[in-house]
């Protein structure tokens, strides 16, 4: 694409490098040996957004700081809320990567490092729509406050306590969210659905302590046996959850929204190939949209127990661990899903055995107005930008703000994915294409234009 | 116990700081990164057993050398080869020790250390019988060869060239063997069967790379949700092994073996508290003594497979490994029984997957004749260091030896436990009592003079 003509290549060039420097620090917010780079990728996001025009506040927390920033030169225009996050997911297994996971690598268009995609690469989209508008123009259409937070990660936990406490400096029309994909590549998308996720970590224990496999073998309870047995009566062959009462609150899928579905057009043969499957398994009856935005999971994220390091030891082990979770969709409740996981597991663990589980973190689902006069906006702000009618989708992801934006702050959320389904993210070499960060930028702008002009003191302000 | 008269208190304590010497090495064989000081190790092995009076030869192998001593002073006598290994298994998990696994810690008349059984403890007390009865009588009663090798815990890999390259060299009349346990605390026992060992690792591969588990989750395969699954098929409810014609030569349990086993008097209760089980869980139909001894099992030794650190990855695994392993009893043989495991490890796999496997070690099982002359001299040497009538037990574990010295050399092994089943060999904590180091020189230096006497000329050579 052609940037517009006000935007030279030293202005591209220029965005780039501010962006990779962003990339550079290792912002992982799960392991708290990274805890020192968390916060220094805190303070630079609060420079860089003050760099670009924003009065920018940081709000410290008892996990890593939120950043705040504001641009309110516009009175009477509404006022968009963007939210983003500065934290990663853990780069491992670093050695599947081609580049140093926090050394951003240019290689055929993408833009290759952790954040890259998600989320720093579709975040920085805004903040440069932001900076550039303000440089060209000396205004904004609408007014625009930025909140970026470092903890979404791992569950956004400190958040809410931000927005009850920070509420009036929050107060808006309406939460803008690129934290999810477009449908494809040159298939921009608005998302109206996003599923709820229950993490947890389970530890199974059957001995004082290992056992020698030979001596004992054969007459004692093994850790890692009992596990696999349990986590395998969680679902059944045709991949139903067998906890009870675990659907509650999973809405029907509609004729009309499955219809809308295969309107899409999903190639089976093409998304095996993209992500390397010989074949897919999920919830009978079902079509893979879904299963993936539509209903609920369960899934095993890691195990470990017994000797796992080079050659052999010739233990029953103890101990065996899992870490599981869960996405949740339309009205389930990750608090009961919680206590029913835990009472299946407890009741379906034999008597030689014993499990504790810990939730690591769980949001609600959420579903998104797609009437809004901003999601109009979005809408033409991508139509500009890609030069491609954009569609609705669902998404299968957690951004546990977006139930937090509804039930606290009262906002409707435009989800407005920049980055594409196979940017790897989470995985190792994460990406996002510098065409879709040019994009991203252009369909922000236009978006804030869009929305500045569907917008006068004469219409009723939106719900 | 009380010292013979001529040995004395001084006599003891030099002999404990040889062995804490010993034990201090780290030679652990199945971690390269341990392999210099396995070396080291096998230095001071052939130093120790030079100085106990033997001619020491250093056998370098494509592995870790084998260390064979002789004393050969009484022609006419007949020749014990004594058997040991100087390696150990790893010391993890570190943090359940006491100690420093290689800082030998003697505490409520026990002797903590990796290796403090298995084996370096149950060796020393040949080499200090030696040693003790070479300095008071300037003697010994019969010949002695002992062969000393440091890849016992790796499945003896490079044991069975050296038997065939150095035959001539290692001829005896009989095999002594300290590898296995005693029965119980002061119930002195000979073993007279031993089980087999295939061990395997195994990688399940279902996708290209890990996915996120909310934009991919529900319609795409979960390695570790594959391995799961193929691992809880091995057995079924009541503990079968499902490989077909695996239990092809498993000898029935004859009455006679039923009724000894059960006169040995097993204390369900006692058992359970011993290694912290809450219930004990086997093939049904067996004593416990026969599920450990004398049927074949299967164990998951091992697991691990998406995000196993700190905190919490919402991935979908690509990949998902394993390390298991088969106990082998009677006539089992190992080579058949890895590809009957395959074969059905490959047809049980779903299409979406694929699995490789990888075999670690195997070795067949042994059985010992308990009629031999060298089994009676050793019941004395026991009956009298430990005052108490030794009995008949099988071992639940493995020895690749003494399949190959029967094989290869065409002796009978004499397996001479010294140490206890609570001693947690190949788990944090090992260790070997102070009372139970002095009964097995005893029962050494007992056994020796007893085999020199009930031998003569006259007698034919033991088969």
């Amino acid at each position: 694409m052609k940037l517009p003509d006000h935007i030279t290549e030293s202005d591209w060039s220029i965005a780039l490098s501010e962006l990779c420097a962003w990339l550079r620090f290792p912002s992982v917010s799960t392991d708290p040996e990274y805890s020192p780079h968390v916060h220094a990728c805190a303070q630079f996001t609060a420079n860089l957004m003050t760099q670009y025009g924003l009065t920018t506040t940081v709000i410290e927390t008892k996990g890593y700081p939120v950043i705040l920033g504001e641009w309110m030169g516009h009175p009477g225009a509404p006022t968009l809320l963007i939210y983003g996050h500065y934290d990663v997911q853990p780069p491992d297994p670093v050695s599947l990567w081609v580049t140093d996971p926090f050394e951003p690598l240019i290689k055929d268009g993408q833009l290759i490092a952790r954040g890259a995609s998600d989320n720093k690469g579709q975040i920085f989209c805004h903040l440069k729509a932001i900076d550039w508008l303000l440089r060209t123009t000396g205004t904004l259409p609408v007014n625009v406050k930025v909140m970026i937070e470092g903890e979404e990660e791992v569950g956004s936990f400190h958040l809410p306590e931000v927005l009850r406490t920070h509420a009036h400096q929050l107060a808006a029309d309406v939460a803008l969210v690129s934290d999810t994909p477009m449908l494809a590549d040159n298939q921009p998308s608005l998302c109206t659905s996003l599923r709820g996720l229950v993490y947890m970590e389970m530890t199974i224990t059957t001995l004082a302590g290992d056992l020698h496999s030979g001596q004992h073998g054969g007459a004692v309870p093994n850790a890692i046996g009992c596990l696999v047995s349990l986590l395998n009566r969680v679902k059944d062959e045709s991949g139903r959850i067998q906890i009870p009462h675990f659907y509650e609150g999973v809405p029907d899928i509609s004729s009309d929204r499955a219809a809308q579905i295969r309107s899409l057009g999903f190639d089976t043969g093409q998304y095996q190939s993209a992500i390397g499957a010989s074949g897919l398994v999920g919830e009978e009856g079902f079509h893979p949209y879904e299963q993936r935005w539509y209903r609920p999971t369960f899934d095993i994220n890691g195990i470990w127990g017994g000797y796992t390091l080079e050659g052999e030891k010739t233990v029953i082990p103890a101990q065996a661990h899992a870490k599981v979770s869960m996405r949740l969709v339309g009205h389930q409740d990750p608090l009961k899903v919680i206590d029913r996981f835990n009472e299946y597991i407890q009741a379906q663990c034999p008597t030689y055995a014993s499990i504790t589980t810990r939730v690591c973190s769980y949001a609600y689902p959420a579903q998104v107005d797609d009437g809004h006069p901003a999601v109009l906006a979005a809408m033409q702000g991508l139509r500009e930008s890609f030069g491609v009618e954009p569609v609705f989708q669902g998404e299968g992801g957690t951004i546990p703000i977006v139930a937090d934006f509804k039930r606290q702050l009262g906002l409707e959320t435009i989800l407005m994915g920049l980055n594409l389904p196979e940017d790897r993210i989470h995985a190792p070499n994460e990406q996002m294409s510098l065409a879709n960060i040019q994009r991203g930028i252009m369909a922000s702008m236009g978006m804030m234009t869009a929305y500045g002009k569907c917008w006068s003191p004469s219409l009723p302000s939106p719900p």
